[in-house]
Parts: structure tokens; sequence; C-alpha cells
């Protein structure tokens, strides 16, 4: 068997964006002030935990949509809630599980564009710009929501952020 | 072409080891003081700065290493410097980078052991190693020791995190 783009992208961005999911509901179920966590930041001059998730949930569905050529669902950056920030997590969950893995044929090689808002961007063939852009990016955006979380005393650990793993499947000696 | 294990995986840890050395010199071009960063944290159970690099090195050469079947060179965790830390990251880079790519072929259907020290682990095969593990724990300690400079006040932005990518190469618009 071989290793497809697939692989490594559509799973990895539903596993951690489901994880995501689950450090919330901790938070939450802390008793945390949710309205304060929303809006904190690791420098004043970083996106918030909102953003952050909000621009994780953006990195996975523009990846998804750039390396099929389909088109990503837009979502307005209006959440103000965890249950709202759980939504956007799912909605683009959904999207990405509703995409085929046969769509993803080729998609290393084909051509990608990313272009910021002053017009200038990168050109990318699929490969190139899933591994140097689209998973550096997701993840800096999904270990900085658990930063923001641990940094507020949200008691989140390791197993937490790679929940998607399950427990282990080779037991502790005896 | 086809879409390689090694693409998703050698090249990924180099491009952020790299990248990680130009921090440490944007932190010390800008006066800050070294042996106070290395001991910073996130949260008071997390590990410090110097850790989260050396988790990093961990993390890229234990993939490596596991998804080739050859042996990681060992580096003992005494970093106290920057200059040191430096030299961690360029001795891990020399390592993944002597492994030659032919090394990767079948790695995604290898078998691999992951063990904790009370003897529990996983046992995954290498495509699921990959990217259920060893990409998401790496980018997590890099964006960690990231996260720790821009507490600190370090000037670092997306363009550092991603500095790999190299400047634009489409244009702003005139």
């Amino acid at each position: 068997m071989s290793f497809a783009i697939y692989d490594a992208s559509a799973p990895v961005f539903v596993a951690s964006l489901t994880n995501i999911q689950a450090w919330l509901d901790k938070a939450l179920a802390e008793g945390k002030d949710a309205a304060t966590l929303i809006d904190t930041r690791l420098a004043p001059d970083m996106r918030p935990f909102s953003a952050q998730i909000q621009m994780a949930s953006d990195s996975a569905k523009g990846a998804v949509a750039r390396l099929t050529g389909l088109e990503a669902p837009s979502m307005a950056d209006t959440e103000t809630s965890f249950a709202e920030l759980k939504d956007r997590c799912q909605r683009t969950i959904d999207f990405i599980q509703g995409v085929d893995r046969s769509a993803f044929d080729g998609a290393e090689d084909r051509q990608v564009e990313l272009k910021f808002p002053n017009g200038a961007g990168y050109r990318f063939v699929g490969r190139d710009y899933l591994t140097g852009f689209a998973l550096p990016n997701f993840f800096f955006h999904v270990t900085t929501a658990y930063a923001l979380l641990r940094a507020n005393g949200v008691g989140l650990g390791k197993p937490d952020f790679l929940q998607h793993l399950g427990p282990p499947n080779i037991s502790a000696a005896a």
C-alpha cells in the first residue's frame, strides 16, 4: 500500500478539530469563563483564542479545497461562545468528511495558489503546499489554541493534544 | 509523480528546525536574556523552552529513525545556552539530511512501536505513526517554542514560523 496525500491531510485535520472540541468541553466542565478565554492572547500583537480556532478551521477547509479543486464553505468569523466555536469546528469537519478520498487523486501535482489581501502570495504544487504551508499553519493555530488554554489554567495534557490516538494499544508492564 | 512519505517527513522536520535556529538568532539580536528565556514556561506544569526544542529534536529524529529502521543519534538534554540549542537543531538536521530518500521506501507500512517509560505505548503502521503522532507532536513542540518567545516579547511573526517558504513568489499588485 502506498502513502496518499489524502492520508496526510483530511483525517489529520479532522482529528485535531475533534480534539479542540473536547478541550472546549473540558474548559467548560472546569467552570472556566469562556467569555474571558475567548479574548485571551499570548502576546498583544497576536490574535485571540477565538481567532486561533477560526484560523485552524480556515486552514483545514482551505487546504482540502485547494488540494481537490472544490470550494470550501465560507464561514463568517463571528463566534463569541464556546458552543459557536465547537459548531465552527463541526461544520469544518462535516465539509472535510463530505469530500471523497478520490477527490484527492493527483492533488500532489495540482497547481495551488495562495493569495494574501495585498495580492502577494505563493504558487505551489499540492505536495509542497500541504507539507510546507497547510500542515505547519494548521498545527500553528491548533497548538496556539491549546497553549492559550494551558496558559490560562485549563487542565490539559499531551494526551488531550493527541486524543485522536485513543488509549495506548500496548499495555504498561505488569 | 506521486506523494511519498519522505515528502511529508524529512524535509518538513528540517524546515522547522532551521526556522527555530533563526528565531534564536533573532531573540539574541534583540538583546533578550537567553538564560531567562530558556527556563520560561507557558504553565507551571509544562516543560520549559529548552525542553520544547529538545523534544522537537527528539520527535524529528525519532520519526526518521522509526520510519526507516535506522538508529537515531542519542542526544543528552543538557543544553543551557542558545548556542547549544542551535547546535542541537543542527545535529538533528545533519542526521536527517544524511538519510537517503530511498531509506523511506515502504515506510508507510513499516511496523512502528512507540514505548513510554512505564512500558505502555502504541503500535502503528508508519503511515499512521507519521500523521497521527510524529507530525502533530513535532509541531506541538515547535509551536510551543515559538509561543514562548512571542509571550516573552521576541519580535516574531508568521513569516518567521514559515520562513522556509522564502519570499512570496507572486508579487503584490502594483
